[in-house]
């Protein structure tokens, strides 16, 4: 059983056109060059919630900086915590040492440290003899789909997620970390976007993926069409829930140049409806996969910055464009949001 | 001579309603109870700059969390900083202590000092046998329009402001350290706005001023609507200027909790269109003038972000509309944006 | 097979009065009232290291803010990183909404994502159809003596260290987590002592425990004797090790003030003779389980900071004297300080 | 009138030897090379404290970073704030963008900002066309010996200290910023000191320097040694007071690793005693100006951190040495340290 349906359409499809830059290849944070993404969905069981054994709808999603051992080729990296209400995992060593030396994993909340474990499984297996590792790995909370005490995410799913994963890569919605998430009310989930930036020193890419679970139905917007004034899910419910925000770019930016973009993301969450409610834990992770050390100017960091914001925004518009329904445990269901009627209000609104 | 036209409409003049929540009385950071304003403005000469003869386009604006001595009774406060590219003064004892003990002043970035050191002699006048106190000042940068090396602004002119303060007090656009400032193109200055938020403990209210100074014009945003993607000021301008947000409320807040609220303001600019560009400063102040000791819980602070977010976005938004166009040093001009054409394209996007 | 030997000497029993203020009862973190520790020390095998099956020189501490369900009673906290080279678990939530949900445990590094699950186990147990817990586990790493690629804490290790948890507590030196560990060269662990703080509210206590496994056996000092210039280790070691430092008191803090508290651990890490070398990871967490609302004003908070330091520069003093002994993996040993030369060092300076 | 007493011994005059490392050629924060020090000391007037008039006990201390231009060629750099109860100006944009553009001025609490104004006279006239600067100033409050809210520093002072600045310069106690300041209830004021720092990259100079205003009597160490459990003034003080910590360095270092540098400096002032006390504003500025692009990879950087925490100790140590008696106003007095007693207490304690 998939979810994942290719036919629904991202933001570009409907005719959107959001910001001022282009956007990469396949408007992917895969656009990024050396950068790949793996997803494992675990669908499983239906009806009422039994502890430990379902309905299952969660799964995890690995992005990979390159395809070498990322331990001994550790990428420039910074992390900007804008709700910490969250358990995300390896935050501290990264703010201090400005590099990650993992596999960046999402997942849902409970099976945070069961992912992260299995990394220190993967990367113990790759690095014999190396004793520390730190493993990042970002959540949201799925519980009112899944099983999210029964921690059905294993370790072998990590590491197949990793084996697995390709570029380009554009699922998007029902898959990996996103198969259990809400976005502004209706189904969410898995969302990506990127945009080409043009420096003195060269075009660079910007890509972003979001774990889409927040937001209230009643703010969602898209390039500033507020949907939610128009469209409601039928079951509403209250704010709960997170967004994960993983940057990538191969500009080649210091850790503290990849701060200041990491604070960016959050006003592409706002511009979709986000205002990052108490119980949204919003954490945002941005790396640089850059080998050569060229320097950016902190002058040219601007359109690096409008990049951020437009991707981020596109990547949320379309996680939520790309979920289909999803009924879950004790019947909960989310509902994918109607495209018709999104297509019509984007049209009476002439934005596209 | 005074730039400041009361004839030129606010956002809700125009028919926009932003947000989901309603706004104070006056829709303004005055609506907290207690809460004053105080603007001087300093028009002075025009043609060629001649450093410390003008012309002068510039002033300064106070905030005061009360009318009484700010000194001896403390106001709860939290600061953040979006973009440190900027000079505000006292933020480092906010963040430590959580209070705010003088009036907040705003003003050109080259009087910060002189501003600041004007507040040293109203505080010191207040309380004698005192011998440290922590002033507050923010600033933008009205180099384009302002003798700014000159700094115009005396001490005596901060006084002026903290003695003039009032409430209600609706001045927006060129007026105390707005006389001099851009706005996403077009001239841009002081806004405000406000907004009642519901909790189980009471209503409360959350208001904000802004000094808009950033922005670039293909960005500017209405409610949603992209204005800058139909109307651009003729002469385009490099992306420069900063933004502060100083956002008020008599909700009884924890100085942690405020900087929750701090941190949300940001997301009210990227509505409006901003990015917080390289050369942006952006910082926000905040600070609760209740006297209770109720005790607000971290779940009822959504309501709170919600109201900061959208009358943040609002009071930019006023900032431009309300700000006539300026000649400066240099014949420099920013043009007030056409009224006119703002209100068709809103118009013709569905939202008025 | 126990190393944790009562005969060696706390700092106290060689006579040492470190610092102005006065200790509690026991001179341990279980001073501060409602506070209780649990260790499982794990020791098993001997010889060549062979992954999974040992030897193991591991083990798991546990320090619960009060005797109650933690998760439905949380308590005011504060973290800070002085060094963020390590894993720490947990630390941004506590950052944000400024309060500790879970028991705080102590671990081997590559353990702490297994303790973390472990104690998402015990939570779920105790809060059914609560989904989402914010586990807190602080780590340093035994790889010299352990096999800690094998993780071998697991989830019954840390039920059993809470359930026996018990104070008062003053067990040091080869004990819980601290079994692998190593301080100033010397064997080093598990170490704690407290401060009792008069305030115009009352008195206070202030208790530290700290895992000590950081510092450069030439720089160790006890109350200020330079011990490393007349004593060192037959084998010296690179400087490798981290060092956690939990803070508890029943001064009723805000999670502003505590976050000043926390800063202050480090201090008292400076004068035991530590540098926070690179490698080496130093988190402090600190808590107030007070459960009045009464107010303590900033002012006073001068002697709660002189507890911290003096407490911190205790417990890791203890921690090294009270370790003995210990031959791990590969017959990596790590020797007990020995108390003679230790008595002789300080007599002759003058300290005893 | 000069208070400067050459003939006052610095740390090593008395036989001191201060931690691991050697020190530069004249164990001062101008062993860095290219950086000066000027001071511009202010003494006028006695008896009745007559706001305006005097007494005077003040000064300006500037550090160059080196001898051009600092707005064209600034220099990598980073804050860190141990205790935010202070003054200190120009923080958030060093934060930001790590570098500093602007001499380091340290002066009068009160003086702050006409200092900081004064610095954009001096960058104005170096810089035509410029139109912002972040200036930086470090404060301490010498309100018991100086007409303090009178503001005598003007100017005029600023540029004759800057334009005075020599090196190598061991200028120390009552000089310059700290001509009223107190340190550890002795007459307290400027210290500096060095260590040299051998990486595989070269040798590199770690300087440092302090105002120190700070410190309880009873807590006063030296080399381990506790001068205060048998030395102390005859009239007490309550704890007032901060210290500001300069560090600089030639090392290449990015401003993520001055970051860590930073964060060291307050482990010196608790090996002299200092407990950050509530009122004690105590800043870090951290900068490398270092002109090659050489790469010290963070393992290196443990040296570099030893000779922070040494050099900040014994620059804490010397400030109290060699600062004489100073009578300011009202009759209030600090007495220089007895040097005697001192060398007495030192010797039997065996570390001379």
């Amino acid at each position: 059983m998939s979810y994942h349906s290719s036919e629904r359409p991202r933001a570009t499809d409907l005719g959107l056109k959001i910001g001022l830059l282009p956007h990469g290849a396949h408007n992917a944070i895969t656009d990024v060059p050396r950068v790949s993404v793996g997803h494992v969905t675990l669908i499983d069981g239906e009806g009422i919630l039994e502890m430990g054994r379902g309905p299952v709808r969660t799964g995890v999603t690995v992005i990979l900086p390159h395809g070498r051992n990322i331990f001994q080729e550790k990428v420039t990296a910074a992390v900007y915590v804008l709700n910490g209400f969250g358990k995300s995992v390896g935050f501290p060593q990264v703010a201090e040492l400005g590099r990650i030396e993992s596999p960046i994993a999402l997942t849902s909340t409970l099976s945070t440290w069961r992912v992260a474990d299995a990394l220190i499984d993967f990367l113990s297996e790759e690095n014999p003899g190396v004793y520390s590792f730190n493993p990042i790995v970002g959540e949201c909370n799925d519980a009112y789909l899944n099983d999210i005490v029964g921690r059905h995410v294993t370790a072998k799913h990590v590491f197949r997620a990793i084996k697995g994963a390709t570029s380009p890569n554009i699922d998007e919605g029902v898959v990996g970390a996103g198969t259990g998430m809400t976005g502004f009310g209706w189904k969410g989930g898995i969302g990506t976007s990127s945009r080409l930036c043009e420096l003195p020193a060269g075009v660079f890419t910007v890509g972003v993926m979001t774990l889409t679970n927040t937001g209230d139905a009643r703010e969602l917007r898209m390039d500033g069409v507020q949907i939610g004034r128009r469209l409601l899910p039928s079951d509403m419910m209250e704010d709960r829930g997170s967004i994960m925000m993983v940057v990538a770019t191969d500009a080649p930016l210091s850790s503290r140049q990849l701060g200041r973009i990491a604070r960016r993301a959050g006003m592409g969450l706002a511009r979709a409806g986000g205002i990052a409610g108490h119980g949204s834990g919003d954490f945002i992770i941005a790396f640089s996969n850059a080998t050569e050390q060229a320097h950016i100017e902190e002058e040219e960091l601007t359109t690096l910055f409008r990049g951020v914001v437009e991707a981020t925004e596109e990547a949320i518009i379309n996680s939520v464009l790309r979920a289909e329904t999803v009924v879950g445990r004790d019947g909960n269901t989310r509902h994918g949001i109607p495209i018709d009627r999104v297509s019509d209000i984007l049209r009476e609104h002439g934005v596209v």
